[in-house]
């Protein structure tokens, strides 16, 4: 058996593992909830942020005098190591636990004391000379740091992860639709032959829609930036200095470099999370925008020859033993399944977020959870999309001529030219007796030459 | 202005127009929830599943001495004309109003009462002979009475309207299965060319998934027969007669042949209401069953040249005024959007599911709203479906026959007669050099004979 | 058999109600799409905006000399009837028909050119002088009509409809705030007895949070004032004048108010309609807000005796025929219930938003709907909620004291002048057996006067 | 750096960890798909269901004469460590892949070859004797062997793991329940006192919730031993013995003790994963019901004196540093979080099963994945709350019995004995001067020996 050591709060004294910085409530929670041990507990982003905000408000408390500058630089250097990721494996907690987030609050607190008090050279355990509650957690409450945390902590991601992952994905799409500008090819509505247009505009169609859902997550940061800190138990404050909050947000938006401010209304930032309601609609209108794109590129590959095959997508892997030229969409595959899990997330976030009573909303873990969970996920298949599809995608040009060729509706162009009821009746033959249109119109009347000219697809495009 | 006359309740006196049954309770929450009022009244299969209650629980009440058999007589005529629609102009009320459905109980009850004095010789308002809390709900509260037309208005509308709506589409492709059980065509995985199926297969698929769905709202069916009728305000019964459940439930499986009983946990059943989640749920897979078909079916039909264009789906209007041929799967479109809007209802039902409070549920009016929505929009549009689209779909031979020349999967069967390795050389020649599988195998040494000999699409299907 | 005439497509003719407007395209929608008739008619918002837009297209062709000023003037004299809503009963067409809203943007031209066409004394049907589409549907197609159409009903019922009815509950808990700032009562975090707050600032979050939804469905303004007109039939704008989306466009923004421009994007105007996906998402927020409002109400007002008891809300209904006191929250229900309906209609929308394909997404019907739907039942319901619930919320002083002086937390302010543990021990003794904290205090050597000038609750909250 | 050997597959050579089982297309799928790692490898009940599944195929291949006796006995031997988690390590591939599941299929076959290579001593990455494909793989593909693994899986964890765990809890509750079956107590309906109950009935009603919810996760169960096993690519079965689905299915049932069965319609086992969806649906319907009963418990337990009161739970983990007796229900908050999850879960799955295509539904590992999470996620929450909570639930008998006192809904027993008018006027007097019911009839005149024959709550239960 592994060596351990007493550590104790209100509710007495409980062993713990001898090489581990966490403490008394930590360990309690360890037992309490052995819930999805395996895959639920806190990563880098939420560990990373309680370091932060554990720093900024030791920085604070010191400014304003509510901590003395020895303890504070102790506080500070502790914090460091969460911050630098040193001390994860002494995070050992999970999402789902106390839906106020008390008990990673507290876990932060142990791990920071224990180890400020083993840089100073005192006992593990002995509160002193850093104390947990009144030291490292000093004017704060639970109740407002972990809700300052997932702010940070998403904000944090969205900037380091999801928005350059996504930006990548944008601006390889972007390159094709510029390479493609003119490449004329037959539009489809209703999964129908409709008149034409140029790759390039499909494409751009795609950067379109990824630039609305990139703007949609962008516009939630703001509400994100707003911090619950200074808060404390219910929205007043008590036991904060007054100043608290707001040099602890200006504290924090020094270390991070993002606009983090005082939240103007504490009881609504404790009550309610609805900045990270909007920021997981946003994650999920960017993930609707990007199964609509993902499908679009793996229906114009389908085939190689009994599908629509406008599109020729890298070969990554083995799709068949036996059949050359079977290219399975894998990189659509997982980055649509990744959306459907954006949305499934999103449903859990809006409904936790409805469901506060008076001063708190006890869903706090959950909804943090989910939104990191999203937008990491997004990321990352952004990333593997860019890599292995988006940027190796090339058109079928030989597909997109016969297409192109075989489309009927190119007869809108000849309206002008020789009046609707002649065109109609050139579209009605080439349907009837499976001809091309210029086989119809040939045989129509029309000379060869007055087709090429008045058939032009591409302008039929104004690209 | 139209003539009035007034009807009170334990609040007072209220203006009610003088040519309508209902009373005073009902006239308040006209006046209290003007919400929604265009599209949220209740419509036939709650006014009726009211009627049929409150004559259930009249006959009950009349059997059990609880009540005297004229007034009982004089309820029952009164309630078989609800019963039958000739009242439903009395039945103003909306769903969003009290979450018990208070009010629309009491609708029930002060029509009825009122119509029966009516019959009675006696004059509206005046609550004499037949009152309509003492006599029309006697043995009655609202947290049993609402909860009880909810599972006999969706048990109805499920017999009366869903399953033979989706039973005859069901049957209408079954048909189409058994026709073109032998018509051999390319498969599809990944949406890539893959082994060949016969179109009867892929029918099949769509009907075994449809059998599925059925299945699973038949399977819904046992849990909404559980009434909650004989728990009165908080599931004891609490003036009530002991057997009033039971003896009520009894007459309801008589007057609709449905075997409908008094629920084993009236508390249970006034608290929540997992029977119509688990209904919702049962819909929201079927749904998700015909949302595939649906989508099998336009991607199938798509085209006409530049898409799969394996199947013919009727024309039911122009697609477009220019481009003969263009045919929109309209009906496919119209299923599709009934689908994801039974899809939000379900989402609003669970939710709404999980929001109970210690004795009552107070979502039952949006509940039961939702579930017979979607019911309901799913019988219409599968009758339109089956109509206007999947009674008239049609291979087109051709098509298929071309496509299943192209597929370059057929080249498996030659694995046992030639080796892996000469026709994966096969495969590639084809595909890399434009030839159809018969084209380069005939080129790679096999004679013509061979070629039709040993690739047999049908016989790949294994029909 | 009431009289018909014939009316004509380009499938052939079809007999029609002689008195109505509608005609060929209309009347086949009618008998192909029997879907959810009696309840998904579209309403005023829609009829209205394509009135708005087919006037506005008119007048726009005018200008760039594409519709003679006579056929341009008479448009529009039929497009003001639709505006105004004197043609209502001309528009039977429901939500679940052709996914791009194809033939309810024939429906307009049909009935906008017959009445024009009455209006000149020509005979209905004759297409002359006004044609359906030669001349009302001139440079447009369905696919940029109907979303056009979709966007400017949304702007119009969220400025007419939404916002006003949404702000004037805010205003009215935000007076309540304000009146009551200053009186004390006990705090409340998981569920649990906390440090005291005022009920100012109780009520003064919920306006927060409904301010942070009204914010969230402003800034979904602008996405949805970027009009699909000028695309046509995939974006490229075919057939129409180059520069008719901007002075259509224009126009609407003249005759709304409202600003209004060309989309940068057409393609991604026609293929994904992620504006209203982002204004449903803003919607969900504000419903989440508002249902925690609303539960927090009914929480507060929970009792009379036997719950929290803190308000005291307006009797609107009778609650029991036998109780008096008894005050169920019928305002607090129903809003709730509207508040899952519209979570429900959300994820229909967002499912919808996903599903395009290629150059359009054809779930434009359902999706506007929802919205529609959405939007309309939270005004409603914010109207009676602040009628009949909301401006008659009144404190229970009595209550309110007796809580607060039960309160345990208060202990918390002698820490300060006796230190944590003799503090603590007071605080252990009230629990223990079951006294108020002073009289805990003076058992254990406080004095009277000490104990009221150290604990203020007042203080406590910062108000 | 450390030693590598080379694997091969159809696109050629790749550098494998040396002492990793896996080869090339598990390599591939690393390499490709870094998405969610941290998080979303499979666990323990896929790698399990795999192994299964490949001893089941080795055994029917050798049956049916398609397999050497010696071969298959090495592919026993390799599949039997997996299923016994010894080879774990060796199964790095994440949920977000192919939408087959086609890696972690090919994974399962490379390990278990090159076990089984490594147990007859030959070369790992040499494919022989045993090869991943020709014999691991024999009579399979992934689009049926990865669907059967998936149905293994989420039947295996269901009977291990979920209805133990909640089993589990429902007996702990059913236990209180029957502990306080008179307990006679204030009942509430729209968070209003009403009637009395017993707190055994209140608890009861949980039961019976909780039953309901495992008799639906119960009733998903047959849906789910129908395997896809013998389906191979598109359903047709080519490549595999006639009767190998039929044989597998059986060996499977003999491992498992399951009753699973080769799947009528192998079309729709592929195609669509409705049994999955109805599950998941199933395990929302129990979330909503535990959701349900937290949410009680917590408002039941709230206080300790300024909310209900009536329950006392456990103290795990300190509350708050100063307030002894503030207890707070970090049990219902877990739980309730993990039932938020659920529902977001759920959808993600009812979603992903609407978007198959063809033959072939892409999102088999997200269904899987969220079906398999939600299941351990309320095992593992109802474990703890069972042990933690449910368990040591108290009720507070002297509040309840205030409670039940100060109740003026006790006035409807008088009704039968002084009338309707009377009693009213009793309640009223109580409930305007603030008096408990037996004052106000005191002071109307009745003897205190009639009042408390009377008014019996008890008798009122119907216990």
């Amino acid at each position: 058996m592994s060596p351990t050591r007493l550590e104790s709060d209100s509710m007495g004294q409980i062993a713990v593992a001898a090489d581990r910085y966490w403490g008394a409530q930590t360990q309690r929670s360890i037992e309490n909830f052995p819930i999805g041990v395996a895959r639920f507990r806190w990563q880098r982003p939420v560990i990373r942020a309680l370091g932060l905000l554990k720093k900024a408000a030791a920085q604070a408390n010191a400014e304003l005098g509510e901590l003395p500058a020895e303890l504070a630089q102790l506080i500070t250097r502790a914090a460091d190591e969460v911050i630098d990721g040193r001390l994860d494996s002494h995070f050992p907690l999970v999402v789902f636990q106390t839906g106020s987030g008390t008990q990673s609050n507290m876990n932060a607190n142990e791990v920071i004391a224990n180890r400020a008090i083993e840089l100073a050279g005192g006992q593990l355990g002995s509160k002193s000379p850093v104390h947990p509650n009144d030291h490292v957690n000093r004017g704060q409450s639970s109740n407002d740091t972990f809700p300052t945390a997932m702010h940070i902590a998403v904000v944090a991601e969205i900037e380091r992860d999801l928005l350059p992952a996504v930006g990548r994905l944008r601006d390889s799409l972007d390159a094709k639709a510029r390479a493609y500008a003119t490449l004329v090819k037959v539009g489809r509505t209703h999964l129908q032959d409709a008149t034409p247009i140029t790759l390039g505009q499909e494409v751009g169609a795609w950067v379109a829609q990824i630039d609305f859902g990139l703007a949609a997550v962008r516009a939630s940061l703001p509400g994100l930036c707003d911090l619950a800190i200074g808060g404390t138990a219910v929205g007043t404050g008590l036991n904060a200095h007054p100043q608290f909050g707001e040099r602890a947000a200006a504290c924090l938006a020094d270390l991070t470099g993002q606009p983090f401010r005082s939240a103007a209304n504490k009881f609504f930032a404790l009550a309610a999370h609805d900045a990270l309601v909007q920021c997981s609609a946003a994650l999920r209108t960017l993930a609707g925008g990007l199964m609509k794109m993902a499908n679009d590129v793996r229906w114009l590959a389908s085939g190689p020859r009994c599908g629509v095959g406008e599109l020729i997508i890298p070969e990554n892997e083995p799709g068949s033993s036996i059949m050359p030229g079977k290219v399975n969409p894998t990189q659509c595959e997982a980055l649509t399944m990744v959306c459907v899990q954006v949305f499934g997330n999103d449903a859990a976030v809006a409904f936790a977020g409805s469901q506060g009573n008076f001063q708190l909303n006890v869903y706090k873990p959950v909804m943090v959870h989910n939104v990191l969970e999203s937008l990491g996920l997004l990321a990352d298949a952004c990333r593997a999309f860019t890599d292995h599809c988006a940027g190796g995608i090339e058109p079928n040009p030989q597909r997109i001529r016969e297409n192109l060729d075989k489309n009927l509706m190119l007869v809108t162009a000849l309206n002008r030219h020789i009046g609707y009821d002649r065109a109609a009746a050139i579209a009605k033959k080439a349907h009837h007796e499976g001809l091309t249109l210029r086989q119809a119109a040939l045989a129509e009347g029309l000379t060869a030459e007055q087709f090429d000219q008045w058939i032009d697809p591409l302008a039929m495009t104004r690209p």
